[in-house]
């Protein structure tokens, strides 16, 4: 892969230890577990504070596990990008237990703009949502 | 409309009831403060738990606050619908002491489907994202 | 409006007549009835051949007078944007006789970025569909 | 697979022989060329009509061919479903002479609602465009 060869095992090592560092990761438990140029991959377990009036998790933590795939994916290559549109389909609802896995490719690394895919699973491999993205290279 | 005229107030009130003790609510911060049938509105005070990697609102954060007007305006017309598919664009990175408004105006009820707009504005009326859903009634 | 201060009414009036030009608008009888820097509306009249085995117009064909204002609109600014995101939400089925109104306003017009409403309506004013877009400037 | 197991080849026949009558196919020349419960792939060869005011094949040409792929694999199952929402990413731009081929796959067969994802690709494999799309079943 062409973009690999741009990125070293140390850059990645570094962007790893920033996103485990950043507030938000912590705050909604979102772990990135693996991380390669134009891929990522991250476990988010569902916790009680997640639920609605509904008593179903709510759509937007869903998107939240997709979104930091995403985020961690485009920014993987060496090169800082912004996510500028996202569109997610609700497939099922997740448990009240459940330890979500979202996983991101991207699937055009452009000079203006990355264009990528997620799905998010259970851990029993079920379908939850699939999303895909558009992201715009910054520097 | 006649949305409305299936809806009474009282119905409303329990409704948003409702909204105001679920737990996500709580957790996020997201306060609805306008309720009518078709229509939500939805404020976020932004966290330092919300910031990224890069120093950034998390895009993941400003989707639940859309998300969240969205699940109350197509859940607003006495019935229960739930979340399909949402697509948004993000227009501006919020600030990181910002109050986001959400709001959403459904813009087809149908019987089996609805579809649903929204917008996201920070306190000066800037926008801030631009999004909009499928949602599908059970009940 | 800092778009229209570049953009003069030669430069608006240019574009019109290759857009009047181009094969496709002919072939789908799409025409450009109205543009400004950040506008645009075209108007396009159902056919028989349009028809699909449901004996609905065709979905793709309701796209394609939303995607010509998009293309308008976005390129009416005097630089060269290629379309990369569109989203639509089909509302109602045109009847087999309707003229269909596409018209988009750009939301955002960005350095790297812009982002586009659309709505398609027949002659009665009755809503067909809703889109949002993302363009790339290029040139 | 459930969704085969209602669906004999005979429907499956009938419904190709059904499609491949239909106006809009002649018109814009798509070909069914596989279909199977949940699955369709449709090619379509580049015409120099499809041209736009940049020399481009238009985006919504691209567009009709992954909308025939989607409604002919929604519908494929023995049911009649109606496309409510559809979202594409253009990856690169067809050649003028390109055959593209367009393959769709129901990913969630719901009661309610379908969700299925798309590709198109050229005559080399070349990915054009990744769509994803939902359909509401009507009977």
């Amino acid at each position: 892969m062409s973009i690999a060869d741009n990125v070293n095992q140390k850059d990645l090592a570094e962007f790893k230890a920033r996103v485990e560092k950043e507030p938000v990761s912590s705050f909604l438990g979102m772990e990135l577990v693996e991380l390669s140029p134009g891929y990522a991959r991250v476990n988010m377990k569902m916790r009680p504070e997640y639920l609605t009036f509904n008593g179903y998790i709510y759509g937007g933590i869903v998107v939240c596990a997709a979104d930091q795939a995403f985020a961690c994916a485009v920014n993987s290559g060496g090169r800082t990008s912004i996510a500028t549109q996202f569109n997610i389909h609700f497939i099922a609802g997740p448990g009240p237990d459940d330890v979500l896995t979202a996983e991101c490719r991207v699937v055009r690394k452009g000079r203006r703009v990355d264009v990528a895919e997620m799905t998010v699973t259970n851990q029993d491999g079920k379908l939850i949502a699939t999303a895909t993205g558009t992201a715009i290279p910054i520097s």
